[in-house]
């Protein structure tokens, strides 16, 4: 295992810019989500839109828990963004959201998210997702290098 | 009328910190607003809080299209929001917002709203609302006069 | 105390649609809300708008957790809404919202609300409120008299 | 072309059950959507979030004014949805969607997006999506064939 972990390591220090690639399906980070009466549509449901929201709050902790992203030098946006909606979340319903990176690139990087309820103690799935983001520079509006440290984080944290 | 008009406006030119207060309950000024799915709650009608965002959606085409603010110069921000709730807005309604100045003081002035939905070609009343909005200085973040050309244009817009 | 609760309470309970008042300036109920990246618009603040969704969310907790509201039974409608904004809220402040009733008519009762955010472990008071509720029944979607036991707790909880 | 559709129609018709793919690029439906300041986030776009509720209403119009589905019969729930982000929305930017259907299955159906902002009198591409969209049944709430009228005003508008 550690063997394997170096292994897999060495070259994306030594060649910042290859792609790597999450194969594991372990999440190591979850946080919750507070509904609102307001996200819920006249169908009793969370509204579709809103779950982009909650999957954006979730990586916004992700990257500030984790990450530690320094958002005073470089920004990230989406590039893409999708979504399974598998059941659906009702009212007073608690739920969670599990994160993880699943690909780091030259700039851009792979999130991957599950939407879980909490039902009778174990995790029910409501939805799976996925975003792609991409590091930017704040002076011309165009893709960056993900910052090494940060880069650095990810991978250590999800073990790549 | 015309000796009204001229009587009243003199002294707000001269003293732009008096308060100028529109005795009228005449608006005008309408607009519309296009409702989404996503504004009506469980219950069926559009959410208490979305009325609010269609009041900002209403004053920001009043202050554009009539009062002209030049928002690279000065900000507003909101000071009191309020709203009476009358009839609740259901799905496929149209509805329009009237807006006015009713009151222009220094730094502070206060807008009046009437949400309407069209019923058999006339209007009926679906909620009446005010809000205090604060010119402010992008410098120092605090309450500034009124720019003088906007000032005029509400008060020649209102006929105060 | 235990005389003057007993005093206060006792009319109403005769006559459960006379008015009470709440003259305190206490508040007994807090819960906390949790800001989303999407509640933040262009000037950098919370949007005015999503405020009232706060205290929506505030209040339905307020009326889970100590008013017991029976949903199934009797609803409630807003007539009126109002805040004033104090200081803004940004990115990253932990907030709380105190509620509580402060009038009890027969089928309309009136909320207060203040939202805080925690400075240095003291509150900053950041906006307060008032919103006024009518119970509602289902049939007939027409005003109703507030269900006799969460009546009772309310002015039980407020020592009203 | 008329035999083309004959031909092309003619099996569908007899097995409602077969997969229909539009192989076309054309949309023959488009609609416009107002922005909302509080659809802007402290990046000063558009929320990645509210492209999804842009979606909602463009689609809904679509099914409304030509599909013209029956909801009273039939609802409709989201399976899947995504979306490319290519060029931001700025605000006072005009915007339009484009929608078509381009699979229809037993009960799932998929549309495709294209939202455009007005530039120079041309269409810039902002951003690209699909939904994969479900028909059930409000009895059961489990997917249920899509109502053959509805099927057929797909099918002829798109010309597939």
């Amino acid at each position: 295992m550690i063997f394997k972990t170096l292994w897999r390591k060495k070259p994306k220090l030594d060649d910042k810019s290859s792609e790597i690639i999450n194969n594991s399906d372990k999440f190591n980070f979850k946080t919750t989500v507070e509904t609102r009466f307001s996200d819920f549509d006249m169908m009793g449901h969370v509204n579709n839109a809103v779950y982009f929201t909650y999957l954006e709050n979730a990586r916004t902790r992700y990257w500030q828990e984790i990450v530690k992203w320094d958002w005073k030098k470089t920004g990230i946006v989406l590039a893409h963004a999708e979504l399974d909606f598998i059941k659906p979340v009702l009212l007073h319903e608690k739920i969670s959201i599990y994160v993880r990176t699943v690909r780091i690139g030259r700039s851009s990087f792979e999130l991957e998210y599950k939407i879980v309820k909490n039902s009778n103690g174990s995790d029910e799935v409501c939805s799976t997702g996925k975003t792609t983001c991409i590091a930017v520079s704040y002076q011309d509006k165009r893709p960056t290098e993900i910052p090494a440290e940060e880069r650095l984080r990810m991978i250590n944290f999800e073990q790549l």
